[in-house]
């Protein structure tokens, strides 16, 4: 910008109504307090911070997604404004937290109502059911960026650098949907509509479920979790590494959808679940003397995990801890998982 | 960016290495804990979420800054930090909380190391400072933008809204010198260079002092206080609305350097102080009767405020409640605050 825009900055004030606006769209998104936390915020949005009193052990991560990179023009203001959210949400989740609250930095070239009011509509809906607030934020214009911070509460953080030799290593739900529903969404064309497969596929991309309830009943098994962002084998990958331990996996034992199959083909299906990242499940790990007593607790509280698996001692030669396809299989991994930068 | 760019970020292995190099240049600042809080960070960064024990009231605040709209791109990198740093940590002092920690998301168009240990460095220097590590963020890519969200604590937070009519209104320090600094800044050329109260205009624009040691010392006298973002005058407005009285302000009695006069004129020096923002004082109330204790205190503490103004009685027909100039003064207002939107 030229040295006039950013005088122009100071000195406008036609923008004081959008300001408001702002405020009126979001302010609503502060009443999703859990019961727990009926008297928790004592300052709230309008000051020069917030606060929140004594959150215990307070567990926080913050998280950007920039236009251009990590979602394109025409995804849905409702849809990207979920992502967002379930994408920090999926943070807490890897460390088994209960979610407390959030904050909001929206960096946007405008302010239309119709968008503003889509965007809180899809944090509304992740608000509300997870007993979650947006407590705090700022506004700024400038190309559209969303910076969300989650804050939860934990008694025992759950880490990634706790997995131990021996120990079965579990994946929630499905792997490889989101990468499928990615591609999907950008081969996308005005005139052919998605079967109902590659619908579930990109519904799978633009709103991952953060699996907050699971991690939260899952925690006292779980020896190492996190969840998969950036592809299974470079997630466990980073395990590994924390853990200083190997981790194999059994490309044949991935749980792949019937969509992710039938719209990928098996092959590409299995790439994507190796490799795809974005489908924010919980890949965790758990002691092999307890994997019978974890099955069944799963069974009977209807909680979807599949064995992928273990955890194995180091190769000799390794530095780092690594993940990788088990010995013996076939399988060629042909991708290698997102980098945030 | 095209669907190209979107996929190939997805399966781009060769940033790896500035991934790790951006981790190396912040992971230093992880280390400037206060003693009180030698045991409070359980996980630091590098694992889904950051875990601090037990921090009390939290106080927090978010903020963005956004290249050509609140800086300009040849702002050096280190004063680009530290600014950004000590905006917020001006939020800080505004509800007089002592600094805990905190989190920088970070868009960046390009990963260039000078670039990124001058950024560092800057915001080594108030971290060291205020013992206020840097203990979580996200780094992406995309338009050079930074939102930090800084944590702190406090028994009793001060709000824009404990003002009471009879109140005396006080400042810290100078006003008006970074909006001066600000227009040396943007008319400067490659030949001329600075004087000596030009630069001490632009250092102030570039470095502004948070006034957390004052803050906490102030703070059991201070009935309403926030920071001057905005201007003084829009900033009092806010005050105003929230306590529901008026303020007037006598422009005779603001604290204006002898820089800012000398480089803006007297006029101008008084409309920089009075809606130049960006400063980042205190603006606050005292209560009449604490006044002769507070200004005794203030002298023996060697902590620099002035008396600006008073909190009135709303005037017959004000909505809400506003900031305004004494009445019988002659000096206009042609200003009137930076908007964030």
């Amino acid at each position: 910008m030229a040295k006039e825009g950013l005088r122009m900055a100071q000195s406008d004030d036609q923008r004081l109504g959008e300001f408001d606006l702002i405020r009126e769209i979001f302010q609503p998104l502060q009443t999703f307090t859990s019961p727990d936390h009926r008297d928790s915020l004592v300052v709230g949005i309008g000051d020069d911070c917030a606060v929140w009193r004594n959150p215990g052990n307070l567990v926080f991560s913050i998280d950007t997604l920039v236009e251009g990179v990590h979602f394109t023009k025409d995804i849905p203001p409702s849809d990207l404004a979920y992502r967002a959210l379930a994408v920090c949400l999926s943070d807490l989740a890897a460390m088994a937290a209960k979610p407390s609250f959030f904050t909001l930095a929206l960096t946007l070239p405008d302010a239309r109502e119709g968008w503003l009011k889509a965007f809180a509509g899809g944090l509304e809906s992740l608000a509300r059911q997870h007993h979650f607030p947006l407590v705090g934020g700022d506004t700024t214009r400038g190309p559209l960026t969303i910076t969300i911070q989650v804050h939860g509460t934990t008694e025992q953080p759950i880490l990634r650098s706790g997995a131990r030799q021996g120990d079965v290593v579990y994946v929630t739900g499905h792997l490889g949907d989101a990468a499928a529903g990615l591609n999907v969404w950008l081969d996308k064309t005005d005139t052919v509509q998605f079967s109902k497969h590659q619908a579930y596929l990109v519904e799978r991309f633009h709103r991952p479920t953060p699996r907050i309830n699971e991690s939260l009943l899952i925690a006292p098994f779980v020896n190492a979790m996190l969840d998969v962002s950036d592809g299974l084998l470079a997630d466990l990958g980073h395990m590994a590494k924390a853990s200083d331990f190997d981790i194999e996996v059994d490309p044949e034992k991935l749980p792949i959808s019937i969509a992710n199959r039938d719209v990928s083909g098996e092959q590409q299906a299995k790439v994507n679940a190796l490799s795809g990242g974005d489908d924010y499940e919980l890949a965790f790990t758990v002691a092999s003397d307890r994997v019978i007593e974890f099955e069944s607790f799963c069974l009977s509280h209807d909680i979807d995990v599949t064995k992928v698996g273990s955890v194995v001692a180091k190769e000799a030669g390794d530095k780092a801890g690594v993940a990788r396809i088990i010995d013996g299989s076939d399988f060629q991994v042909v991708q290698s998982g997102y980098r945030h930068f």
